[in-house]
């Protein structure tokens, strides 16, 4: 389980459809964390494409070439929305990159009334921050296709105007102590789950969540950190 | 989710059977997490034992005293044993403190072929440190009761001669990529969960934990952090 386990091409790598080169930060990146030499093959992937191995032909202080064969589909998305009230800038990075590696197909990131509003002005809420957290996710799972991400700052709008879109005909669970409610043994894709602040969803959210057609779920006795909690639920659905 | 759901206390805080007095570094936690005042109620639980509140009744630059209602049982331990291999020592803390929030009842450390050896010498696996991660785990996750902690530094005598007995009447099951074995619909009690390094187990590793009577699963197509991949399993048995 290491930690860069398939090196995620971009269009502009690619100098034709089977060559790819890479230079400055994404080169010093491969030479460091890969080791790679002339010859050997590494895992590649290209962004929201087919993955395969790809050839070192040439290294330089300049550049990387490789040769491609993209050969192979990516692993298919899980039936999953993950709802996730914005969690502490210092754990948002992990957050987002173990969503992204479980393999949900969306996330969205979501005002409460327990966010702190710093929070938001965080530098880590930044759109290319948050993709580059969902892309280290996808080099480590194996992945190439991004989840799609939504930031909802107003929390009403969303749970009211979008959620009913999202559960329509599957199941929606959002995680809520002492509600006495285990998990359900047959779930209907497509599943949202709603994982809440630290100090919990205010009984006003519940209720909007419940109304726009989530069911609670208790997680049991024990509390759990953010990333803990959508690993221990995703895990349901993934294998 | 928060970081301190409870203040774990310690025989050598009692000054009577419920009465605490806090002093030093763990006061100043207290006073700087909690911002605790005199007359509050703050969740609190005793090391091994039962959980409840404590009022702060005197608060100083010198002590905190608390008046203790210890009158709940802390939540019942999984029965699940924890075999990881040893992490990076950057991820060893947050494996530990999530492993024991989780619910584990014991945690082994375990050797494995492509362990670092420096991994070991990293003054993170150093028992108090690792005693203070899972202290943070259970604190987080409102427990009182320690996991069994195990260092494994021997592969085979462990696998050979311990892991049989751990594995008696109940279920292990050991992550391996590509072996075919979804998660059982059924588990049997205790049940032994093994996550191998980053890069995985060897051949040989995989041998000997079948022969002591583990069965592959397969995790699916991604590669899951440690950390994730436990929570992910874990959370099978815990809801």
């Amino acid at each position: 389980m290491r930690a860069v386990n398939l090196i995620l091409l971009f269009p502009e790598d690619l100098v034709a459809p089977d060559h790819a080169r890479l230079t400055g930060r994404r080169l010093a990146h491969v030479r460091e964390v890969h080791r790679a030499a002339v010859g050997e093959d590494l895992t590649v992937g290209l962004l929201d494409g087919p993955m395969g191995r790809g050839r070192v032909r040439r290294m330089d202080g300049e550049g990387l070439e490789l040769e491609l064969v993209l050969d192979q589909p990516p692993p298919p998305k899980l039936p999953l929305t993950l709802v996730i009230a914005v969690p502490r800038p210092k754990v948002l990075n992990r957050v987002v990159a173990a969503s992204a590696s479980l393999g949900a197909a969306r996330i969205v990131i979501v005002n409460a009334w327990k966010v702190e509003k710093a929070y938001w002005s965080s530098p880590r809420m930044a759109p290319e921050n948050l993709r580059q957290q969902m892309i280290l996710g996808l080099e480590q799972a194996k992945d190439t296709v991004l989840p799609e991400l939504r930031l909802a700052r107003l929390f009403r709008p969303f749970v009211e105007d979008e959620l009913p879109g999202l559960l329509a005909q599957g199941t929606g669970l959002v995680a809520h102590p002492a509600s006495g409610n285990p998990f359900p043994r047959t779930l209907v894709a497509p599943v949202t789950l709603a994982i809440g602040p630290e100090g919990g969803w205010i009984e006003a959210e519940i209720h909007s969540l419940v109304r726009a057609g989530m069911r609670l779920l208790d997680l049991g006795p024990r509390i759990l950190r953010t990333e803990t909690a959508l690993a221990a639920l995703a895990g349901r659905l993934a294998f």
